[in-house]
């Protein structure tokens, strides 16, 4: 016999599918609902349909687009001249809330894996070598994640556009600003190390 | 401007109004919902609006029910001559997991509050009385939260009805199973003490 009455129990069942999201606070969540006004439950189904009907991807930067341009390439007040490459859209936020950033994005939905069977056809890169060829780009930053797939996607798209004549460069690695160094882990330190500043 | 595409915002501010979700958690569930295929959302946009439609209140004990009576006062099996007293629907699942309690529920949907003006009229306590009233109850189990509310709220309901004739006991405060004494608060380990049982 189920716990709860079943429209209920298959909300928990909903809300246990999301990432993170365990049974007490699936019932929390599912409770919550229970006792929200009909239109706001009714908003939030609209909202999970329109995620799926009206987004796409950018045509030209490969980040999630309502039309065929992302935010990010239909704003015009950016600088065409400097493209961060980062794995996932998701990828983008933590550099945009550094308010720092003002140039392009190119997203490659993925990094190499090769023991995941995840080689350079599956990502995202033709389109950029593309958009490299078009003259207008001077810098491409190397945003991937620090680790071992996204440290090998950064080398081999190093190696394919340096040729171009473009500059290249990575984001660095180090300790956290705000950190204790004590608990930094020894690749870390180390890579923090090697790339010490002259101050 | 927004750092996201317009629906996948509206789906991230929808995610955020739920209970202890903020901003980090409310961008990673609405990222999850991107990548899940078109018929997942739709099931979850589905049993948001379904129980909003398809549940009611228990016409015996107030709990969530859909239909007329809930699960546990459809259930023949278990022993209508004990009622277990809790605040709220989601109350109940604590007791049922313990796999301990067969008896009957009754939800009064809320504790007696002055300072929040709710008198004991706005509390289901009519339908309890009626209840006991009709004879073949023992035993009120008086399982409200243990804080003021609640304490307040079982003194209220015991004095109401154990003129009844009716057996009315108070879940046991005490410090918790498997806890250290160390981190007991004066309160709970004073009630320990108060409540104390021949060995």
């Amino acid at each position: 016999m189920p716990d709860f009455a079943g429209p209920l129990d298959r909300l928990i069942q909903e809300f246990k599918r999301l990432p993170g999201i365990g049974q007490k606070s699936a019932q929390r969540l599912a409770f919550h609902v229970l006792r929200t006004p009909r239109e706001d439950a009714e908003r939030f189904a609209r909202t999970l349909l329109e995620v799926k009907d009206n987004l796409g991807i950018c045509s030209l930067c490969n980040n999630i687009a309502e039309g065929e341009f992302c935010v990010y390439c239909r704003d015009t007040s950016r600088d065409q001249a400097v493209i961060c490459v980062v794995e996932e859209p998701h990828n983008i936020l933590p550099i945009e809330t550094t308010r720092t950033f003002n140039g392009m994005y190119h997203v490659l939905h993925g990094s190499l894996s090769p023991l995941r069977g995840i080689g350079p056809e599956k990502l995202k890169i033709k389109g950029l070598i593309e958009r490299i060829g078009s003259g207008s780009v001077e810098e491409l930053i190397l945003a991937t994640n620090p680790n071992v797939e996204g440290e090998a996607t950064a080398v081999y798209i190093s190696r394919l556009i340096k040729p171009l004549g473009v500059r290249v460069t990575r984001i660095a690695m180090g300790i956290p600003v705000g950190s204790d160094m004590e608990y930094a882990d020894e690749v870390t330190m180390s890579k923090s190390l090697e790339n010490r500043r002259e101050v």
